[in-house]
Formats: C-alpha cells, structure tokens, sequence
C-alpha cells in the first residue's frame, strides 16, 4: 500500500462539487466510457434496477434545470444523466420466469432501488472525474418528479430519483478549496454509535467551517447549522410518496 | 485522457464482489485510510447524514452475519461496516439554529439518506479496493433491523441502511471471472427511456449469462430472469416500514 502513488486514493480524497463549468464539450467517447465503467458497479442481487438517461441536448438540459427549479449549475453542464429506478426491467425479468413481481410495492423495493442509485451515482462521478470532468450530484430531480418522467419518458415502476452535472471545471472551480467535513471521529464509530460525539463533533465542525470561510473570504456561506436548518426545518420537496404511487410504488410492510 | 493509464477507469472495470476472505488483517492504518478517504463524498445539501459503525471484533461480525440470516460471506469478514442514515447529527444542527428538524418525518428525507447511503458505500468500497481488499454490498442488515439497532446502539432519527464487508480476497475469489452486464444500450439511454430496449436488453443478457455459465462452469447459478424472480416474486425484507417509523422516520409527502 503506497498511499502517495495510489490515483483512487488521491482523487477521492480531494474531491469536490464543481458548480461552474466552462462550456467545453464532454466527447461522446467519453462519455461511453464513463457510463460503461459505471455499470460495473454492484446492484442488489445483481438485479440491475438502475437505468440512465443521459442527454447533451442544450435544450433539454434548459428544461431539466428548470425543473430542478432554475438552476444554474445544470443549465451550463455539458452533460446531465438522471439515475433511474428501473423496477421495470426486472418486472420483465420476473415475468420471464413466471412469476409476477411484488418487491416494487414495498418499502424494501424503495430503498433498494434508492441506495443502488447512490452507488451508480458514486461511480459515474468518480469516473468522470479520473477523466478530468466535474460534476456535482443534482437531487433537485425531486422537486417535479412528474415532469421529469414526462421528459425522460418513464414508464411505470421506474423513478427519476438523483441526477448528476458532468463537464468542465472552470479554473475557479478547480481551484477552490475543499470545504471541511465533520471530525473522522463523529462520523466513524468501533462497534457502536456515540451520540455525545455527534453532537461535539457538530459544533467543532461549526467552528472549523467558521475558520474556513473566513481563511477563504467565504462570508456569503451559511454555517452548517444554519444550512442545514434552512433545509431540513421544512420538508422542501413535497409530492414525493404520491409520485412514487403514480408510479406503482409503495412504501408498506 | 489515456484510459490504460487510468487506475480508476481500470479499477472500476474490473470491480467484482468478493465473497471469500483469506482472513488476513486488515490493518487500523488502512482502515483508517478508507474511512477518512470516503468521507469526502458528497452528502445532499452537505448535511452529512451517514455515519459509519465499522467492526474488526470476530465476534461481533459474528452477530451480524447471524442478523444478515446466517451470511458465511459477513461471518469471515476481516472488517464489516454499517452505513447508517443519520438524521440525529442533523437534528442537533438544526436545533442549533433555534429550529426543529422536519425532513426527517419526509419520503424526501428517506429517500435522501438511503441515497447518500449509496453513494458513501461505493466510496468505501472503491478506497478499499484500491488498498487491494475485497468487498460486498450487505443489504441484509435490513433483515432484522431492530436487532442493528440494538447491537450498534443506533439512536432514534437514525437507520442501519446497508453495510460492506472488507477483506483479503481468496485467490479463487480474485480470478473469478466478470459477470456480464445488461447490455450497455439497455441501461443508459439518450434522451429518453426506451422501454423496447430494456426488454431486448433482458432476453440477450439471459442469453450472455447462459454462455458465461456455461464457460465458466458455474452451472450451479440461476439466469438472471429465474435468481431476480426468486427474490423480487417476494417482499423478502418484512417490518422495513415498521422499523423506519420506530426510529421516528415516516414516509409522506
């Protein structure tokens, strides 16, 4: 193990959003290569319930950054690919055998159809990002499921739930630095969970993003309480479960 | 862009599931590295609502592998780590800010954890696998929630979403060959889902895995169709709904 020599380490460990492109064009060779790599990623029970779809149209990636409610980062990607829950292939798949499938009516369905889009997520990304592109996970998807399967044209038992940003980091960008995470030892447990090292480990973190917007003349960031307070004190994106039903999913038993 | 030359491109094209260990250590200096180097994923809104409960004590691994219904692959194990969805940290911040958490009681703030839980497994999973360990994915840690909860002493507001096994790989582990995939045009689309092409894409991989089967006499394995079938004719993972409601999360809105 040589840390210093190891890409994947190196990469993954200066990792960051990048919000603001420079236009420059993703080459379709590229792009193959990077969702082909992904698809290596594991599925539950290799059922392969994630789809893609990816677009490089300047038109259809406007509609999608309105959907997501006006933003700018997605209108000036290159690329965007949305992160399809695909119970529909393996509805197929299990009428195939004779059977008909039930897990895409339960909470079980639900979350294993969210958590294997996570992992897609993840190395898509990392993926682009071994090729030099930036990306930034776009959950706002969420905010008009409706027009997003509208717009994707998706069929029953799949559903719209992350999308993600891929293209070039303007030298900005690029060169930002990389926002502080809470302490190593308020995230990661032996054995078992520490409440009382969650909760110091949030207010060092409130210190430690306090010292890094002002090392970095960053005044105009919320701290990480009042962020997360401005989101999670409300439920922001509504319509949720009733779009998961539109779809044929339920979250039961 | 010089794909042999990536490790990255390299490394996730070859990635597989390992599921027989040596048994060897693997030391706190690398498992250290993997958690510090996956927690520079990203996390919606950068809330950081994972946190992580890792375990090196065989007889721990023991419990969980019995909680996972009785998983040989979890029991052998060098490391195994939960990723838990954590909306205890968040709720601390918010109540900073002088507000009260309501994501949490939200299908956005399920779907937001279990996502993120995904994206935090791969990073995980990825560091690991450049250190040269082995992994899988463990989903059945929703197999008997309440039990998770109580061995990690997880608090309300939080979820024993998925967890990783981490070790040597055996040497018949590491040559086992690549399991096919969907073919790529029935995975990712452009523009819009094709459902056509899903379906196609199902009947040719039965196909593919029949040939890789064959070759590979691994007669023993189910098609795809028959394996997703077994498992999603059913709601294999019961009380999941229960369980999320017991930790004071609700699926609405």
């Amino acid at each position: 193990m040589n840390e210093s020599n190891n890409q994947i380490i190196n990469q993954l460990s200066q990792r960051k959003s990048i919000r603001q492109f420079t236009g420059q064009n993703v080459s379709n060779q590229a792009l193959e290569l990077i969702l082909k790599t992904a698809q290596r990623c594991p599925t539950s029970i290799n059922g392969q319930q994630i789809s893609l779809v990816y677009t490089k149209d300047k038109e259809k990636i406007k509609q999608i950054a309105k959907i997501c409610g006006g933003q700018m980062q997605v209108e000036t990607a290159d690329v965007f690919i949305t992160i399809v829950v695909d119970f529909n292939r393996t509805s197929f798949a299990v009428e195939q055998a004779g059977e008909i499938q039930q897990i895409d009516k339960s909470a079980e369905g639900v979350l294993v159809g969210a958590v294997d889009a996570g992992i897609m997520l993840n190395a898509i990304q990392i993926s682009a990002e071994s090729l030099g592109y930036g990306t930034t996970a776009i959950g706002a998807v969420r905010n008009d499921p409706e027009a997003m399967i509208e717009l994707l044209n998706l069929p029953t038992k799949t559903f719209p739930i992350v999308g993600t940003t891929i293209g070039f980091a303007t030298k900005e960008a690029k060169e930002a630095p990389l926002k502080p995470r809470v302490p190593l030892e308020s995230f990661a447990f032996k054995d078992t969970y520490n409440d009382k090292k969650v909760k110091d480990g949030v207010l060092k973190y409130e210190q430690d993003m306090k010292k890094y917007r002002e090392e970095n003349n960053m005044d105009y960031l919320q701290s990480y309480c009042t962020q997360t307070a401005t989101y999670y004190k409300n439920i922001y994106f509504r319509k949720i479960t009733q779009n998961y039903e539109n779809q044929g999913f339920a979250f039961k038993d």
